[in-house]
Protein backbone atom coordinates (compact mmCIF):
# COMPACT_ATOMS: atom_id res chain seq x y z
CA UNK A 1 0.00 0.00 0.00
CA UNK A 2 2.29 2.58 -1.25
CA UNK A 3 -0.33 5.38 -0.98
CA UNK A 4 -2.30 6.00 2.37
CA UNK A 5 -5.40 8.13 3.31
CA UNK A 6 -4.62 10.46 6.14
CA UNK A 7 -6.87 13.15 7.40
CA UNK A 8 -5.79 16.68 8.24
CA UNK A 9 -7.60 19.36 8.97
CA UNK A 10 -10.66 17.70 8.97
CA UNK A 11 -9.67 16.85 5.11
CA UNK A 12 -9.06 13.40 3.91
CA UNK A 13 -5.92 13.21 1.63
CA UNK A 14 -4.37 10.68 -0.18
CA UNK A 15 -0.73 10.60 0.08
CA UNK A 16 2.44 8.65 -0.45
CA UNK A 17 6.25 8.99 0.60
CA UNK A 18 8.78 8.10 -2.41
CA UNK A 19 12.15 7.35 -1.09
CA UNK A 20 15.06 8.54 -4.07
CA UNK A 21 18.51 8.86 -3.36
CA UNK A 22 18.89 12.95 -2.76
CA UNK A 23 17.67 16.14 -2.60
CA UNK A 24 18.22 16.63 -5.65
CA UNK A 25 15.85 13.81 -6.88
CA UNK A 26 13.61 14.41 -4.76
CA UNK A 27 13.07 17.65 -6.45
CA UNK A 28 13.16 16.42 -9.87
CA UNK A 29 10.55 14.04 -9.20
CA UNK A 30 8.46 16.81 -7.48
CA UNK A 31 9.13 18.94 -10.41
CA UNK A 32 7.79 15.86 -12.45
CA UNK A 33 4.27 16.00 -10.95
CA UNK A 34 4.43 19.45 -10.79
CA UNK A 35 4.36 19.24 -14.85
CA UNK A 36 1.26 16.55 -14.72
CA UNK A 37 -0.53 19.14 -11.73
CA UNK A 38 -0.56 22.03 -14.12
CA UNK A 39 -1.24 20.01 -17.31
CA UNK A 40 -4.62 18.93 -15.62
CA UNK A 41 -4.73 21.99 -13.20
CA UNK A 42 -4.89 19.49 -9.81
CA UNK A 43 -2.26 20.52 -7.18
CA UNK A 44 -1.27 18.78 -4.73
CA UNK A 45 1.13 19.27 -1.57
CA UNK A 46 5.09 18.46 -2.56
CA UNK A 47 7.50 18.33 0.53
CA UNK A 48 10.71 18.05 -0.98
CA UNK A 49 13.57 16.53 1.81
CA UNK A 50 17.00 15.22 1.43
CA UNK A 51 16.03 11.73 -0.34
CA UNK A 52 12.63 11.72 -0.30
CA UNK A 53 9.44 13.28 -1.37
CA UNK A 54 6.08 13.14 0.09
CA UNK A 55 3.43 13.83 -1.99
CA UNK A 56 -0.35 14.56 -1.22
CA UNK A 57 -3.29 15.06 -3.19
CA UNK A 58 -6.95 16.33 -2.25
CA UNK A 59 -9.75 18.09 -3.78
CA UNK A 60 -9.82 21.78 -2.54
CA UNK A 61 -13.76 22.08 -3.77
CA UNK A 62 -14.74 19.17 -1.78
CA UNK A 63 -12.74 19.15 1.22
CA UNK A 64 -11.83 15.24 0.26
CA UNK A 65 -11.01 12.89 -1.84
CA UNK A 66 -12.13 12.48 -5.64
CA UNK A 67 -11.94 10.17 -8.09
CA UNK A 68 -9.20 12.49 -9.73
CA UNK A 69 -7.21 12.37 -6.71
CA UNK A 70 -6.71 8.59 -7.34
CA UNK A 71 -6.30 8.99 -10.95
CA UNK A 72 -3.26 11.67 -10.11
CA UNK A 73 -1.78 9.52 -8.03
CA UNK A 74 -1.07 6.40 -10.54
CA UNK A 75 0.50 9.72 -12.84
CA UNK A 76 2.76 10.38 -10.21
CA UNK A 77 3.46 6.83 -9.81
CA UNK A 78 4.31 7.00 -13.56
CA UNK A 79 6.61 10.16 -13.02
CA UNK A 80 8.47 8.01 -10.07
CA UNK A 81 8.99 5.02 -12.52
CA UNK A 82 10.06 7.50 -15.26
CA UNK A 83 12.86 8.60 -12.62
CA UNK A 84 14.99 5.16 -13.16
CA UNK B 1 9.13 38.81 11.90
CA UNK B 2 9.30 36.82 8.24
CA UNK B 3 10.96 33.80 9.57
CA UNK B 4 10.27 32.31 12.80
CA UNK B 5 11.27 29.47 14.74
CA UNK B 6 9.13 26.14 15.12
CA UNK B 7 10.30 22.90 17.13
CA UNK B 8 9.27 19.89 15.70
CA UNK B 9 10.27 16.41 16.56
CA UNK B 10 12.32 18.10 19.49
CA UNK B 11 13.99 19.93 17.04
CA UNK B 12 14.02 23.67 16.91
CA UNK B 13 13.90 24.63 13.28
CA UNK B 14 13.54 28.46 10.76
CA UNK B 15 10.58 28.40 9.28
CA UNK B 16 9.06 30.99 6.67
CA UNK B 17 6.02 30.73 4.33
CA UNK B 18 6.79 32.67 0.98
CA UNK B 19 2.96 33.52 -0.68
CA UNK B 20 3.90 33.54 -4.17
CA UNK B 21 0.89 33.66 -7.27
CA UNK B 22 0.01 30.66 -7.79
CA UNK B 23 1.56 26.27 -8.02
CA UNK B 24 3.96 27.08 -10.71
CA UNK B 25 5.55 30.51 -8.95
CA UNK B 26 5.93 28.02 -5.82
CA UNK B 27 7.58 25.72 -7.43
CA UNK B 28 10.03 28.15 -9.04
CA UNK B 29 11.23 29.17 -5.83
CA UNK B 30 11.58 25.85 -4.54
CA UNK B 31 13.98 25.27 -7.70
CA UNK B 32 15.84 28.42 -6.73
CA UNK B 33 16.65 27.22 -3.33
CA UNK B 34 17.25 23.71 -4.52
CA UNK B 35 20.20 25.44 -6.62
CA UNK B 36 21.56 27.32 -3.34
CA UNK B 37 20.96 24.37 -1.50
CA UNK B 38 23.16 22.06 -3.53
CA UNK B 39 26.02 24.59 -3.64
CA UNK B 40 26.39 24.90 0.16
CA UNK B 41 25.84 21.03 0.47
CA UNK B 42 22.77 22.23 2.71
CA UNK B 43 19.10 21.26 2.42
CA UNK B 44 15.86 22.12 3.57
CA UNK B 45 12.50 20.80 3.46
CA UNK B 46 10.49 22.65 0.90
CA UNK B 47 6.66 22.52 0.85
CA UNK B 48 5.37 23.23 -2.33
CA UNK B 49 1.63 24.30 -2.61
CA UNK B 50 -0.95 26.25 -4.72
CA UNK B 51 0.91 30.01 -3.52
CA UNK B 52 3.17 29.17 -1.30
CA UNK B 53 6.29 27.95 -0.30
CA UNK B 54 7.25 27.01 3.02
CA UNK B 55 10.78 26.42 3.59
CA UNK B 56 12.02 25.59 6.68
CA UNK B 57 16.29 25.40 7.47
CA UNK B 58 17.82 23.05 10.30
CA UNK B 59 21.31 21.36 10.84
CA UNK B 60 20.58 17.80 11.10
CA UNK B 61 24.04 16.41 12.24
CA UNK B 62 23.48 19.04 15.62
CA UNK B 63 19.48 18.65 15.69
CA UNK B 64 19.05 22.44 16.07
CA UNK B 65 19.86 25.55 14.40
CA UNK B 66 23.44 26.47 13.24
CA UNK B 67 24.79 29.78 12.04
CA UNK B 68 24.88 28.70 8.76
CA UNK B 69 21.10 27.92 8.59
CA UNK B 70 20.23 31.54 9.48
CA UNK B 71 22.57 32.48 6.57
CA UNK B 72 20.80 29.58 4.24
CA UNK B 73 17.31 31.59 5.30
CA UNK B 74 19.04 35.29 4.08
CA UNK B 75 19.97 33.28 0.80
CA UNK B 76 16.60 32.09 0.63
CA UNK B 77 14.97 35.80 0.77
CA UNK B 78 17.09 36.84 -1.84
CA UNK B 79 16.08 34.05 -4.05
CA UNK B 80 12.60 35.15 -3.28
CA UNK B 81 13.33 38.54 -3.79
CA UNK B 82 14.60 38.00 -7.38
CA UNK B 83 11.24 36.10 -8.62
CA UNK B 84 9.54 39.55 -8.35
Amino acid sequence: PDWHIVERDGIPRLERVFTVKDFATALALANKVGVIAEEEGHHPALLTEWGKLTVTWWTHKIRGLHRNDFIMAAKTDKAYASLK
